[in-house]
């Protein structure tokens, strides 16, 4: 039996009724919640438990549905490129597209909604040199002029939510229905939502927390004539898109947007792509009719007397927690599934709300809960790097999702769990509320901001990409380091320059990415406050290709900064003497790299500027991490920082010598990198924790810099009273 | 005693006659010459050869050039960036330069002929803002804004020859005197060259052939304030400005030259630049006047009775031997260094000249011809290389450098280039002006075209660089391939279309480079013009970045022929399906690629658009070779193609693919890529050749593809009778 009680949701399921109880006591749990194909009977609604239910606002309601198809969800998609070989081409324009879940809309005319471009030459081709036939679904381009390409970009209806469709597909539902998607901005359906909803919380009674899973809107997620992924983003405004709110829009913002404008060229503004002006206005216009629609739901549910928390993902489309609109919603809580660090920060920084929940891994799910597999080094795994994070802001609840029949069967599981929930109660009733040391103030510089707060670098939630893992290491490091992260848009510097307590600013990602910034670094005022504010002390690091963007003579525009630059073969011609690396340097003092750092994918071809530079890393002919004093700050170098636990000390490190803070690295530190520790002066208690699963001997740096070795169990966490 | 005498060139030495003899007659030696610190005596003069004997025109004459250093020639230079602080900023635009070789043009208005920019908004800054002080060398900028970066472009003079600098500096010469190069557009040396070659070739009655030095101008070579070399760019116009030249351009071309278009924010439009309208109009200017003064200077050698030959480097700028004016020049002879295949193609394929020589390595100098070094090493790696590229259209003569009498101390060399001399006049003997058998016609497209036969991605002449080597297998494959190259630019194909008898266009370089061609690909005549060649059944192969500009959803301008992509992160949300290998594919049949082919730095994110697109090789996560069919045509894309044995194979087998010629590929040929076979079809002969210096067995096809197996001895070259 567990220790101590509560900050924990369990799922459970039809029939396990006794085991429930079992785990609800032995576990602490506190609330009961169904998960995708698990109901709750009514006996396990009546224990001593709040009641989480989901709730579809805009989909799983196919009786209204069915009756209203004209108010389905609509989306704007691009075909593919099509090569005129003579003066006509016919443009299958659905080819590649999934049949089931996307039709085009014939409703509105095409003429006034579609675009067809001529992507050879990026004009748009008059409306009378195009016809549409919609028996074949086609577009004939007219007039085209031979070899050059063309798109259509169109409106489609979302016959077919695309979660459903996931998980329809994924488990052979057969002639299951398919969940139709409708839009909250179309009248009936607008109506439906709010009745449906009072009556459901009458009819509903047990409840406590309507878990809404989610509102109105899907992240882009589109499949294929093959019917699997084609494509998917996270934080795709795609499915949003309609005829009622392009109208909206043009009638709010005095000007229309183009397809292309959602299109994008076929990138469809994903989170890479730096935000066009028309881009940011839809966002916004967007947002803040979800905060207001939302607002009206959570209101409902208020007046039921029940909370109201919010899944983030899913139909999370205009949600965002970090927005500026998201404060109106009034939600309770938000829950959302836990992958590390950096998950569990982008839970529970979440303002605005009473509370937060990660719902962590493993899943209950027969891929992880299979005869013969050990469910306890998911979990494990998982506890230990969303535990740093948690040692830095907790979130307020902890919880499982599946069939919790599965993890019954692994009394191993069940073991380790009860150990967990203990650990995390311990944790928070220290941690929560109180500020814990910080010895850095960082903030990370792309095109989006605070929007993205714990979310760069991200296509779908928590897969891997080969391109993106090289920055992981940002944020996955920050999420548990002693230092106070905030996200930082160009435009905010733009706008009101720089907080004077921001230590390092980090600009980390691939050039003309949204997180490198593209030719937002031609401007004269970004780079000048930059400079000035770095020869004033600042620090300044930066990852992959940073502030890149041919001009001038510079690719790297603060290369003067950084004291590096790339070399793209325009200045081949000129020497590069300043190959040699520095005997040692502090950012990778003590750590055991003898073989060689992990820069990822790295960044080729980068070179130091002059002898100032210092070099910390050299080989195969590049710079791979290089250092250099500007004025009284500084500016570091770093080809790529994937995530690792040598990386993490080193990226700290890093962060310290940009800020000119090495003096105080010993304050509340360990030397070995498996080994952090985190104090709470305010609670006169600091925790060693060992972040491995294997014994840690370390030394660890009090409050005045004091070293003294200790030795921890695997995983171990040890709080002592600071003196 | 060698078997054939004639063809070669042998450097002598003063007090070296009777070795002159024996090694005149052991390696059939008909000419003499004298070499960089070396002169010949009255006797040597008299023996039975041609006299050559090195000649300067523009430097060398420091008692005419001291009385007229008015008339040094010029460049313009770039400073370093230079932040402003606060509202002025002192320049010190000599800062890294070497005082010994420039010095301040203070003669002309730096008002007018010189700029200051302000690189961080990239405009000029007026020059009322901004004062010079030539006692300091100091640009002091007023009105400069606070952390903008302020660049000087400047006129200065040059006062020390870049070549004999280099061999004073490297050889201590100590207070030997410094070189003058002045410039033949200023009327004193405009006069003065002439008469005193009139002069010369009366006093040197003995000399056969005028061995020029070159001419006027030498590539851009500037060395920095410790007398390293700084900058070095082997095609650099940039010692041919002058206050002079820019005064005669404005007058005929109507427009004034900036003096950023010549220092080109500091790349000083490398060859890797792509070129813009000003430099090419410069460039054409330079060369007209270049070709005009040196026929001058050849006729008088004509009219003297004497042969001009041209050393092919050091002072050529202007007399590209591919340019428009070359051929107005007159000239006898090309001389230059061979450093492989695609150097001896660059030298032996010149027009309008009577002959070519190729100066064969090693050099005799100490650094290889040392006791304990065996310097037949060099002597046949580089002999196997460059006869690859003899076997199709070969030097009229071949020679040496450097002392003789050190060359003489090493027996093995002495024997070893008897053998080689007798092995060149026997290929010669055959393949000169023959046509040989020709598989396929290729056309490498660039920024360039023509003027940079043979000499695409160099930076200084055969000099290693990591940025460039992953391209150098292209022009050295070709260089002995049984396919006529030519060399084109888009220009060309914007003029003129492509030629019908290409098989296949070749683009091959990093993005925004010249040799990959930057935004010239959004240009829809270009592209469609391509397209509809390779529709209609031509070959494209693009290898590194080729096509590559952003604009309109790709990367890749002619991704639907390469059937490749290249992810720069916009499109990560797109799944990327197509990374399934063919089983076995033309390219690589019979290749030994079993480990992994050689990309050299090969590309990262490059991607399949589509199933349709063959994946020859594929790993981590990257396409590397792929093929496409394109309407009747093909595409092939390589991420790179560093030069080797297997290289060449894969990249000629590339080729017969692209063109769709597989069915010709067993003609003239072998299945062992050390081994080529080279058809003279009018001559009834062919010639299988072991590029190895191992024994070599490999089954070679004849005329009709029928295959037989041969062994050969290490280097072999076996003749044999078409039947």
């Amino acid at each position: 039996m567990g220790t101590s009680k509560g900050r924990l949701t369990l799922p459970s399921e039809s029939n396990f009724l006794q085991e429930t109880k079992e785990l609800l006591e032995r576990w602490g749990a506190d609330a009961i919640r169904d998960s995708d194909g698990t109901k709750l009977d009514e006996d396990i609604k009546q224990l001593d438990a709040k009641i989480y239910t989901t709730y579809f606002v805009a989909r799983g309601h196919n009786d209204f549905a069915t009756e209203h198809m004209e108010e389905c969800q609509q989306l704007y998609l691009m075909s593919t490129f099509n090569l005129a070989k003579d003066t006509q081409v016919t443009i299958d324009f659905m080819d590649g597209y999934f049949k089931e879940q996307l039709k085009p809309d014939y409703i509105h005319d095409a003429k006034k909604y579609w675009e067809v471009i001529d992507r050879t030459s990026g004009k748009i081709v008059p409306t009378d040199q195009w016809s549409l036939n919609q028996e074949e679904n086609t577009v004939i381009v007219n007039q085209a002029i031979p070899y050059h390409e063309y798109t259509v970009s169109f409106l489609v209806y979302a016959i077919w939510d695309p979660t459903q469709m996931y998980n329809h597909i994924t488990n052979n539902w057969g002639d299951k229905p398919h969940d139709i998607p409708f839009d909250l901005r179309q009248p009936a359906s607008h109506n439906y939502a709010k009745k449906y909803l009072k009556q459901w919380l009458k009819d509903n009674p047990d409840t406590d927390v309507i878990r809404f899973t989610t509102f109105f809107y899907h992240f882009t997620l589109v499949f294929n004539n093959l019917g699997k992924e084609k494509f998917v983003d996270w934080f795709g405004y795609g499915a949003s898109v309609s005829v009622a709110a392009l109208d909206a829009f043009q009638a709010e913002y005095g000007y229309a947007l183009r397809p292309e404008d959602i299109v994008d060229q076929g990138y469809y503004n994903t989170t890479f792509r730096v935000p066009s002006k028309a881009y940011q206005d839809y966002m916004d216009f967007v947002q803040r009719f979800v905060a207001q629609e939302a607002k009206e739901l959570v209101d409902i549910v208020h007046e039921a007397g029940r909370e109201a928390m919010m899944f983030l993902g899913d139909n999370w489309i205009g949600t965002e927690p970090y927005g500026k609109y998201f404060g109106q919603i009034g939600l309770d809580a938000v829950v959302g599934s836990v992958g590390g660090g950096a998950t569990l920060r982008m839970i529970s920084d979440i303002p605005h709300v009473k509370y937060t929940e990660g719902r962590f891994l493993p899943y209950f799910f027969p891929d992880t809960f299979y005869e013969g597999n050990d469910p306890v080094i998911e979990a494990n795994t998982n506890w230990l790097t969303a535990r740093r994070a948690i040692m830095r802001n907790p979130v307020d609840r902890i919880g499982y999702g599946g069939y919790l029949s599965l993890a019954y069967k692994f009394p191993e599981f069940v073991n380790y769990i009860e150990l967990v929930a203990d650990e995390y109660r311990g944790i928070y009733d220290i941690v929560k509320g109180t500020k814990p040391f910080t010895a850095l103030k960082v903030a990370i510089l792309n095109s989006w901001g605070a929007i993205r707060t714990w979310q760069t670098h991200m296509v779908a939630h928590a897969l891997p990409y080969k391109q993106i893992y090289s920055y992981l290491g940002v944020l996955e490091t920050l999420s548990g380091a002693a230092m106070d992260v905030r996200f930082i848009s160009f435009e905010d510097i733009l706008a009101n320059g720089i907080a004077d307590d921001i230590d390092v600013i980090i600009n980390a990602g691939d050039a003309e990415t949204a997180f490198s910034g593209g030719d937002i670094w031609t401007n004269p005022k970004l780079v000048t406050t930059i400079r000035e504010w770095v020869d004033h002390g600042g620090g300044f690091v930066g990852i992959g290709e940073p502030t890149a963007h041919q001009f001038q003579g510079r690719y790297f525009q603060l290369a003067d900064i950084l004291g590096v630059e790339k070399e793209r073969g325009f200045s081949l011609s000129t020497d590069k003497y300043f190959t040699q690396q520095v005997d040692s340097h502090f950012i990778t003092d003590g750590l055991d790299i003898s073989e060689c750092i992990d820069f990822g994918e790295s960044m080729k071809n980068v070179y130091a500027l002059s002898e100032a530079t210092e070099i910390v890393e050299y080989s195969d002919g590049e710079v791979h991490l290089a250092a250099n004093q500007y004025g009284k700050g500084r500016g570091v170098y770093l080809a790529g920082l994937p995530y690792s636990e040598v990386n993490a000390r080193l990226f700290i490190r890093a962060l310290y010598y940009a800020a000119g803070k090495e003096e105080s690295y010993t304050i509340w530190n360990s030397d070995n990198i498996f080994v952090e520790v985190h104090a709470y002066p305010e609670k006169g208690k600091f925790a060693i924790v060992n972040n491995s699963n294997t014994e840690q001997t370390a030394k660890i740096y009090d409050g005045q810099g004091e070293g003294r070795d200790v030795t921890l169990a695997a995983s171990e966490i040890r709080w002592e009273e600071i003196i």
